[in-house]
């Protein structure tokens, strides 16, 4: 059984996920956890502050994940694997939270990201930088060479796996590994026969 | 000068990925218009028109710029560059509607894709799935292998380019061709030394 903060922040994201952040209410979040309004206020002071929350732990526990994940004495390619799958696997088995923090908030202007979960987004950013500079460095990855710099690369690769919450399905038929490693197969070796 | 229908259009788009489309309304988008609200519904009977009008548009001018682009008697390599640049620059040029499309709409359940919108999606999709196929076919891509059949493939390409809706500047340092350049170059020839 879940600790109560724990499941109000699951049945949140998940009418977050449903409906949008906009059109969500605390009422309606109580309403569907047969909770009152009164006992979400004892976790949490607003939606904004709910919102926010389902932010940080699903990037706190992204970042968590990949960086167990990496072993850093691997081939730069490994590495590039595990972040991947690891990233990919994370956002699966928390879909909604992904769904409210990538899809499920309405325009730019609404609830931007506060300067803790920017900083959570940095370090997780920074370990694949770090990756793809390493394999650069080592001759494994190309260098200079076109969109292969850290950056767009790395852009890339987060690209492919946060898309994953507009059409993933965390029941459908290829898993979050098998998505992660075609992609991976894909970025490393190219299409190019 | 823009028609009206055409100039209510690049309005409400601009609202749309400025504050989402569950917290915008008529009201508001007529007084940032200067129009009133019944100017408006002489064109759109309500807001959920516009945000299809938006879509449709969006889609059916991707879906030409797209195929405008591709030569179907080009080497396929030279095909998928072409319509990752027609791509990223058509995105790049309408950049609020593809916000309000992407990013704008608040959750899943909210302003799902009609099925006039689908089927200008399924086009576009597979107009590049033909291109990759084809590569196949004429051994200028890899088969069988890994990630890289076309429909994996396909939507690694939509996700690279479709994830621009979240963080491509139009008025940034890199232009919409030198992304889907960088892009293309990953794909193709590949991360690996």
């Amino acid at each position: 059984m879940d600790d109560p903060r724990e499941h109000i922040l699951r049945q949140a994201a998940k009418l977050f996920a449903q409906k949008g952040y906009a059109a969500s209410s605390l009422n309606e979040l109580a309403a569907a956890m047969s909770y009152s309004k009164g006992a979400i206020y004892n976790y949490f002071s607003s939606k904004q502050e709910l919102y926010d929350a389902i932010i940080i732990a699903s990037l706190g526990g992204l970042q968590r994940a990949a960086e167990a994940a990496v072993d850093p004495r691997a081939p730069a390619a490994d590495q590039l694997k595990a972040y991947m799958v690891a990233h990919a696997t994370y956002l699966s088995d928390n879909y909604d939270s992904f769904v409210t923090m990538l899809v499920g908030f309405s325009g730019m202007a609404d609830a931007p990201l506060k300067a803790d979960a920017l900083a959570l987004r940095d370090v997780h950013e920074g370990l694949l930088r770090r990756i793809l500079a390493d394999g650069i460095a080592q001759g494994a990855f190309r260098g200079a060479l076109g969109g292969a710099d850290p950056a767009m690369a790395g852009r890339a690769v987060l690209s492919l796996l946060s898309w994953m919450a507009r059409w993933f399905d965390p029941a459908g038929k290829k898993s979050a590994r098998e998505v992660a490693e075609d992609y991976f197969d894909m970025l490393v070796n190219g299409l190019k026969a």
